[in-house]
């Protein structure tokens, strides 16, 4: 555990998909290196994740699957409080009690409820047809995330940092009704500097992102991940030509994905690339070798907190109870202070 | 309790403010009687009131004061379940649950919701103006207090059936996607038969409400309720004229509320004022007489339940217990259904 002064970072995993490549340079491996700052905690939001996906077995296996796949990449649960959102009932009771102190201007203009009514009024729809109630109250329930564990800071993107301004907002309200008794600690968003290499292009070249269908999944069994590599689409410029490293997403993938270890294997490939004489297929290989590399041992530790009654249960009731201890704390000053004890 | 084949009646108390003679007659009696016909709960919506009470020391008085008045008024905690909603967390939990699976439209659509926003507009302004996310989203909550005791029937005021329907409806929302695993049961809304005495007139004649101001606090002390019945206006009729027993708010008061063992008086009194020969002051007394006969035992025992410590904390305790059994045994049903387990 970290220095009792240290400041308190909170970050949210909603497991709404298969953690890919793109997840695990892009953001877990920042959140890790920001964790070392911090006494840090992270939190499965299986209870957000709900809004979207109406199928049990879907976002049961995303809660379990995302947890082993950050406690794979190497985060530490002696060094963090690393919890499931759902396990701490506390955060629900907190969630009617900010309700009660939060305006419905607010929610009027949160950028997700916004987006979703101006698809509807675009279509000539209801402005609220499609809307539930999860979507539109989930900023308070964010709110509550932050809130209720007194985290100083919450590392988001940028499209993210209303959330943690609707979070000092609605604690500000209630601070100003009841401060008396009990002060939320305002958060802060920071927005981590990312590396060079925190955006990873896709199997098509774009961006990797599941939206965008042009993922690598994190834990491919090898030999799907070797067929995966292989269908990436390339041109059909013969071996002996001279390639253009910059616009092959194979190359891109190498050049952002490899470790500091593999730096020679990149300069050497590039310089051949840009030479002529090695063709698609063996540009294929050598990411295949780097990525199965270094994920082979991440794979078998994912491969073994996913198996059922594996120590990820107990990691992650251990991280409940942390995190029940905080949250509790919390609550009942906050019963107290409205007068609910 | 009552034979496990029994229908299960729910009845939400919000504490909002001091428990009147109105109340008795209109409201806990009618209630109390019902509560014969069904394995009963009874629940003080402590939460309800959050959405409109800020003074955490008025929040406490009124949740305390309105579940020791029930008490003194005869709910047997031994044959029906009383408990404060803020006791049983599980509300909390599937309240979020139950927001992920409520059309927005539905909460635009609600009855108090409505009345705020006609009120702003009226009034030239924003229609969001003023309003709370807990006034918006509490008839989620109020769905969830009935969804999750398995309620069968919600004994209601007609004012009051869209709750109920509310409730139906979000039940339906959840069986339709998860009904495979676990189905809400539907509860109906009755609307009890107001026996002749429930409505009470106020001390100005109108019907006895906290809103206009004209009522009988149900636990004065003796020398206060003889006060209080000595300003209740009457006109300047002199002693010896005739009367009409029912254009006086003193004489309407006595009628609603004698105990049948008093209709003699009651009758008696009748005859006296239309003969002429009865003054306000001498029918005050007899008011006086009817009501702290019949209030001095119930006083008695809400002074007691009121005290520091008292049985009321035991009760409400075990009551508690008793609701929190049938919520986490629903709740627990319900986490499996959506896949957060």
């Amino acid at each position: 555990m970290s220095e009792p002064a240290a400041k308190v970072s909170l970050t949210g995993i909603k497991p709404s998909g298969e953690v890919h490549l793109g997840n695990l340079v892009g953001a877990i491996r920042p959140a890790l290196r920001l964790a070392e700052q911090y006494d840090s905690l992270y939190f499965i939001a299986d209870y957000h994740a709900l809004t979207s996906i109406r199928d049990p077995e879907l976002l049961r296996h995303y809660s379990r699957s995302v947890a082993a796949s950050w406690l794979a990449a190497g985060l530490d649960p002696a060094r963090t409080t690393f919890y499931v959102q759902s396990d701490v009932p506390e955060i629900f009771e907190l969630n009617w009690i900010l309700s009660c102190v939060t305006g419905k201007g607010l929610m009027n203009r949160a950028h997700a409820y916004k987006a979703a009514r101006d698809r509807n009024i675009e279509a000539g729809e209801d402005p609220d047809v499609g809307v539930n109630m999860g979507l539109y109250n989930y900023p308070i329930l964010m709110a509550v995330d932050i809130l209720i564990m007194e985290a100083d800071v919450v590392p988001v993107g940028k499209d993210q940092v209303q959330h943690v301004e609707y979070a000092a907002d609605i604690a500000g309200s209630f601070n100003h009704l009841y401060g008396d008794s009990y002060s939320f600690k305002i958060p802060e968003a920071i927005i981590p500097e990312s590396g060079s290499g925190d955006v990873l292009p896709g199997l098509d070249g774009r961006k990797m992102s599941k939206s965008y269908d042009n993922t690598i999944p994190l834990f491919l069994p090898e030999n799907k991940l070797k067929k995966l590599v292989r269908r990436i689409p390339t041109d059909s410029t013969p071996v002996e030509e001279p390639k253009d490293p910059d616009s092959s997403a194979v190359f891109q993938i190498l050049e952002q994905f490899a470790p500091d270890s593999a730096a020679d294997v990149v300069a050497d490939t590039r310089k051949r690339l840009q030479e002529g004489g090695m063709g698609w297929g063996e540009l294929k290989n050598i990411l295949f070798e780097v990525l199965n590399s270094e994920l082979a041992p991440m794979r078998e530790k994912y491969n073994a907190y996913m198996e059922p009654g594996s120590e990820l249960d107990d990691v992650l009731a251990r991280g409940a109870e942390r995190a029940r201890e905080r949250a509790s704390r919390v609550l009942s000053s906050v019963r107290k202070a409205i007068g609910v004890d």
